[in-house]
């Protein structure tokens, strides 16, 4: 399948990741980076970025990798473990792969700052419908 | 502590989710109730509620109903079960405190549509700082 | 289907469980108890019930509440939230189901000990195979 | 500290695992390997290797590598996600720090069989207590 359609598939279509700032800049097959460029509506009461908006940027880079074999993917279940904040800059996620089984796909994703500290770890699991993502994307 | 306070402060100290329609309807100790309507934004490339958005909406919750003894809870780790998709309609997500400690408290958090279908059940973890809520509240 | 033919095959036919003096007493559609009496083996090196003993006494109750429908469930993501440790006594572990489907379904298990103090709390998911439990019971 | 006087500690002290057939084989900073070779009362009752004991030989792994900077470290959540199962052989846990603070670490394990597959992947936090590991070995 072609990579570049899958990209700009979630770019134009995930409404949620757009409002949120969230961009898929990279789709490998199970490869997939998201980044965001922190600004004040990340963030959280105590001015750190909000969970939320890790773990969405870490579940849209998921969304992307996990589509990536051109079997319509979606999530069931996920993880996340939060070990540093941040208030500014750019935060990038990275999903990976774990394993692929007909129905089921686990992958484990890692959200950095720019220096390459770790912010979070988030692990996940997608079922396949036995739908074409072609099906979902236009023309 | 002041309940209403702390409704106050967290539907107006919290930019991610103000930025994302959602509002905390009610906070008791040891529990909190956010609310958030589906609108356009909300919805991934599938066309249903993105995950992001269910975890955002129960990671508030969690947060509110985390903080209502007082002091700054923040969250370490959750995890998150999906369902069921929604296109429309209000959304709400209960916190409760399974179990608190002077350092660490559990939570469930449920996501319900207005119908009572169980969309989404997350579980979160909070560290307690040794920080009073109150220092972060406005005069 | 029989809930004590379910409740006497687990009992026999699941090794692990045996081997580590964990019981089911009680099935029903989409619910099941699983029961242990703490002794030495089931402590790590801080002298508190191990993670695994937990983990696995919930594991239990979940894999038999999940397929208390008839059809052969597998879990396939779970995770733990350890609140409390324990040294002797019974430990009680409820496992719950909390959404079904026709392939996935979401349970959650509360573990406690005599006094009904909440241990930790787990929350599971089994994907359904097209197979009838039956298939598995003895003549 | 010293990583053979963990690894004895886990081998001799860790009841549980002993009892499950579990044994520490490698512990550095930050890291330790677990081995064990599966047995029939490692199985459930669809006779493949149990959750509980997959979980658990993840979970002593994750136990050495988090005890390994010679603080007490206690789990207080984690999460499984299960790909393959496995009826005999030798299966091996490898367990790595994701960040660590003063008082909460990340872990990733990976549980695979001889051939190198992936059939489980575990994610763990702990939280240090203020007691020197070495307060609990012996003389």
């Amino acid at each position: 399948m072609d990579m570049q359609a899958i990209r700009d598939f979630f770019n134009s279509a995930d409404a949620f990741a757009a409002h949120n700032g969230m961009t898929i800049v990279e789709v490998r097959e199970g490869y997939a980076r998201a980044e965001m460029e922190l600004r004040p509506f990340h963030l959280n009461g105590a001015r750190t970025v909000h969970g939320g908006a890790l773990f969405t940027l870490a579940d849209f880079a998921f969304a992307a990798a996990s589509n990536s074999r051109g079997q319509l993917a979606l999530s069931i279940n996920s993880s996340i473990s939060i070990f540093q904040g941040a208030r500014a800059g750019k935060l990038i996620a990275e999903a990976r792969e774990l394993s692929h089984g007909p129905k089921l796909a686990g992958f484990a994703v890692e959200v950095r700052n720019e220096a390459g500290e770790l912010l979070a770890s988030f692990s996940g699991m997608v079922y396949r419908k036995s739908v074409a993502l072609e099906s979902l994307l236009p023309g």
